[in-house]
């Protein structure tokens, strides 16, 4: 189950190259999988669309796919569980952006969807995204036996509610009043991207029958890895503020939000995202050189300038 | 499986005092389903239960649980299921509630929960209890078989979707601007309210092993209810500000937007609806005697007072 000779021959070995696929891949599958209705309420799937097909990184499909790789998961069915992740993804950042939130008008250099429609589109396009992961999750196309599916839906539904995702966005609302400590800040990151992060890992570990040890272990890599990326982007958003405005402050900074970099300075946030991307690669050893799109990825995650 | 000796031997016979058990048995569930959390992020747990425990007719955990007590379901089961269904209209109504939608302070005579907590609160308690429920189904002790806790997930959102009711308010959203006849009221109406009553009989007929004409029946039962249950709102709509302003016209008329009876008239609304509630009582025929609080509910639908 998990030796080498299992994993698909056609997977690329260069993490880059992988990424590329999988995100092109990623926009066919999520094309198809939220098709036009029929009658007004396709304004609501426009929305679901203009917020899902806009590409992004496509990290959490990367990983669920890397992580089924090293079980020889099929690619039709890894992508179709990526793609409930990735709505997952989507439909937070949509509501993240309203203006009760954290009000943004761009993401990615576009309009955000509140901006592009209104905002009563913009809260139902993000109701409609989560609900239609678990309408993908729960179809037999993403895996013939029934245990998996439901157990593939409630790790994302775990991964994504009040304890995780949408508790953690909770506390960063907060966060301006709480003066989070380290131990703080690595808790409100965890909940609010590293659980999805390790459940995209999980995932792809369930969708291969993996064992609890084989789950755990990409679980504690995705962990270690998110906080990796989180930590870089807090590093990305003071260095690029800093290269525009000529001052070490960013976004989160001015909202007056602790960060890794207020915390720990500049010099001590990047020593610690590259302590944590070993971390991260070391969770991997019991994998051997299969998992090596999963180790550059770690490293990628902290040594990424955008 | 259907005869009527397995149906429990508790389950009161008349419809009224089986709402008021189910109503009672609903607020200890959902208790017992969204405990406090440690920290800061209890906030949106603190909004969740003030949303969810909040009472309110509880018809669909009644519909479900009557549903699965003709397949002698037994009640643990059917009310975690019902617990996920009223988890469901919950997250709508406090999402219908906000701002940015229909723009109300008031639910069943309580502060809406972003006028209790905040706007973005009020999101994310919304996202989360719609994200609680498909947790609640996917647990193994909603159901042993996988496979059934797949099928549960599958109904649940294929009813809630942009092809149910997020779909039905999108179209309520644009309806002003729609002018649209009975037909587009009817399909409007089934989106928005009758996909996720049909699916609550439905998830009781699941839970029961039921076969699909069993299902169907059960469906086109909810849904032939359902809009007779929105019909008689209408009625009531406008027969309660009559009484308050002296004027036949309601909230939904003053919006601009048509309704049953703005279509069909007060009497022309109120011979469909009972017409309706007949049409319902007529697709429980096959589970003859068993199937009485059902039909009693059909009838209640269209004769209460609010």
């Amino acid at each position: 189950m998990t030796s080498a000779s299992t994993a698909p021959a056609d997977v690329p070995a260069d993490f880059k190259s992988m990424l590329a696929d999988i995100g092109t891949a990623m926009n066919a599958e999520l094309d198809r999988l939220l098709p036009a209705v029929p009658g007004p309420e396709n304004r609501v799937v426009e929305a679901m669309r203009y917020a899902a097909l806009d590409g992004g990184k496509r990290l959490r499909p990367f990983l669920l796919c890397a992580s089924a790789d090293l079980f020889g998961v099929p690619r039709a069915r890894a992508l179709r569980a990526a793609a409930a992740i990735e709505m997952v993804h989507c439909y937070s950042l949509v509501h993240d952006d309203l203006p009760a939130m954290d009000d943004d008008d761009l993401r990615r250099g576009r309009p955000t969807v509140h901006k592009k429609f209104d905002e009563a589109t913009a809260i139902l396009a993000g109701d409609a995204l989560l609900t239609e992961a678990f309408t993908v999750l729960a179809d037999p196309a993403t895996h013939p036996d029934g245990a998996v599916r439901a157990k593939l839906v409630a790790e994302l539904a775990a991964a994504s509610g009040a304890k995780g995702m949408v508790g953690g966005q909770m506390i960063d609302l907060l966060a301006g009043g709480l003066s989070l400590d380290q131990g703080g800040l690595t808790r409100l990151q965890n909940m609010k991207t590293g659980c999805l992060i390790a459940a995209s890992c999980r995932l792809g570990a369930i969708l291969g029958d993996a064992g609890d040890r084989d789950c755990d272990a990409l679980a504690a890599y995705g962990i270690a890895m998110g906080l990796a990326f989180q930590i870089a982007d807090d590093v990305l958003d003071v260095e690029s503020s800093a290269a525009v405005t000529g001052k070490a402050t960013g976004k989160d900074a001015a909202a007056g939000k602790a960060t890794f970099v207020s915390r720990l300075g500049l010099e001590g946030a990047k020593t610690y995202a590259r302590e944590l991307a070993e971390t991260a690669a070391r969770h991997l050893a019991i994998f051997g050189e299969r998992a090596g799109v999963l180790r550059q990825a770690a490293f990628f995650a902290v040594e990424r300038r955008s």
